[in-house]
């Protein structure tokens, strides 16, 4: 049984909503539960780690939580094995997994998440590295990191951003869907499609879709499948 | 002085043309200069080898063009270098670059290319590789490369497909912009983002924008500016 608790958000903003106020009962419900109060907030995806962590303290201090960044940590691997909880924000998905392969940081913190339990809460590219692989991220590959492989908290692929192709554009590039079919053909693995203001919530082997949109399964067989809001994805948990 | 003659097309599609029809005049052009009868197509960058040979050969033969698929060759490097002009073919870019480590062809087009003059048509992904690196792809990482340097018959990079932001949009991913300027911001190389229906012509140490469309080029300093059609590109051939 594994002691994870994990908050994985599709994106960090949301069309008409402050910065993170869309998942503020999302994240209110796990720190309460595990009486936080201080998060250790990963600031690596993004190029200016002071501005980026202000961001994420600015949402959350009005809420009653103190937020650290990081790259303030004279000993990051301390710092995170002290941490109530770890925050890793979005950016560029490359240069996050590479700054956490640099840092050496990838297997610490998967044996804190997994075996003790700190709660993890990703956002956007803080979601991707949580996943088995960066395989299925949006972003451009700006940096070449050492490997695709990534903090494994969960067995599958997610796409965050996940949209429907726009049915008017004449724009001849693929759409996310048949990016996310390639993915597919390759790996026969499933990719859940996270639409922006959802997020997987997974607790131990229990795992469940929190937000108003649906997310789009895309099956390990090619086939695809919409599970609504509140929808019990445990299954998704048991891949090997 | 480089042997070059390249063709790097942003994209084999254009709205409202049939495959490869708005690029007719500019490949004829390039075939007629060099004599060329038989195009030797690189479709790695899709999985169906013979259907997606099958898609050129249809657009070409009618204009009076032989096609043969690279993968049928039992020596690919000798197919290469007999080949009157070789046509790299879009799709996942990701999966291109590694099947060409993966054969080691990387050397032996980049000699025939830059020594031997061989014409090199690139589309899309075709056109990724052909520059510096595929850190300017728009494609998702399907797969792993044992690295992002590509042939470098150029030494700046391209955005193929590129497009403006969408200024209606709700949507919260990054805008393509703004992956370009972190690419830019990472590495201070310039980036030609090349809208659908235009090409780069490359002859020997010249470079020239075809197409009805300007190109927008990123530069490395962070500034941005707009070229007509039909603009001489040269300098950027100049970067070290």
């Amino acid at each position: 049984m594994s002691a994870r608790n994990l908050l994985l958000l599709s994106s960090s903003r949301l069309y008409g909503h402050g910065y993170l106020e869309h998942a503020r009962s999302q994240l209110e419900d796990l720190f309460k539960s595990k009486n936080v109060k201080t998060v250790l907030f990963v600031p690596f995806a993004l190029r200016d780690y002071d501005k980026y962590t202000a961001t994420v303290r600015n949402a959350l201090e009005p809420w009653g939580y103190a937020v650290e960044g990081l790259h303030t940590k004279a000993d990051p691997s301390k710092a995170l094995s002290e941490a109530q909880a770890i925050f890793v924000g979005g950016g560029n998905t490359f240069v996050l997994l590479r700054t956490l392969y640099e840092l050496q940081l990838i297997e610490p913190i998967r044996k804190l998440v997994l075996n003790q339990g700190i709660p993890y809460i990703g956002s956007s590219a803080g979601t991707n590295v949580a996943t088995r692989s960066i395989h299925t991220t949006n972003d451009m590959p700006v940096v070449y990191p050492p490997s695709f492989n990534a903090l494994a908290l969960v067995p599958f692929n997610i796409n965050p951003h996940y949209l429907e192709p726009d049915a008017n554009t004449h724009h001849k590039g693929e759409t996310r869907d048949e990016r996310i079919e390639e993915f597919v053909a390759y790996h026969e693995l499933p990719v859940l499609g996270l639409r922006e203001g959802t997020s997987v919530r997974v607790v131990g082997n229990h795992a469940q879709l929190l937000g108003k949109l649906p997310a789009k399964l895309f099956k390990g067989n090619g086939s695809t499948e919409e599970f609504a809001p509140e929808s019990d994805l445990s299954f998704l948990l048991q891949i090997d």
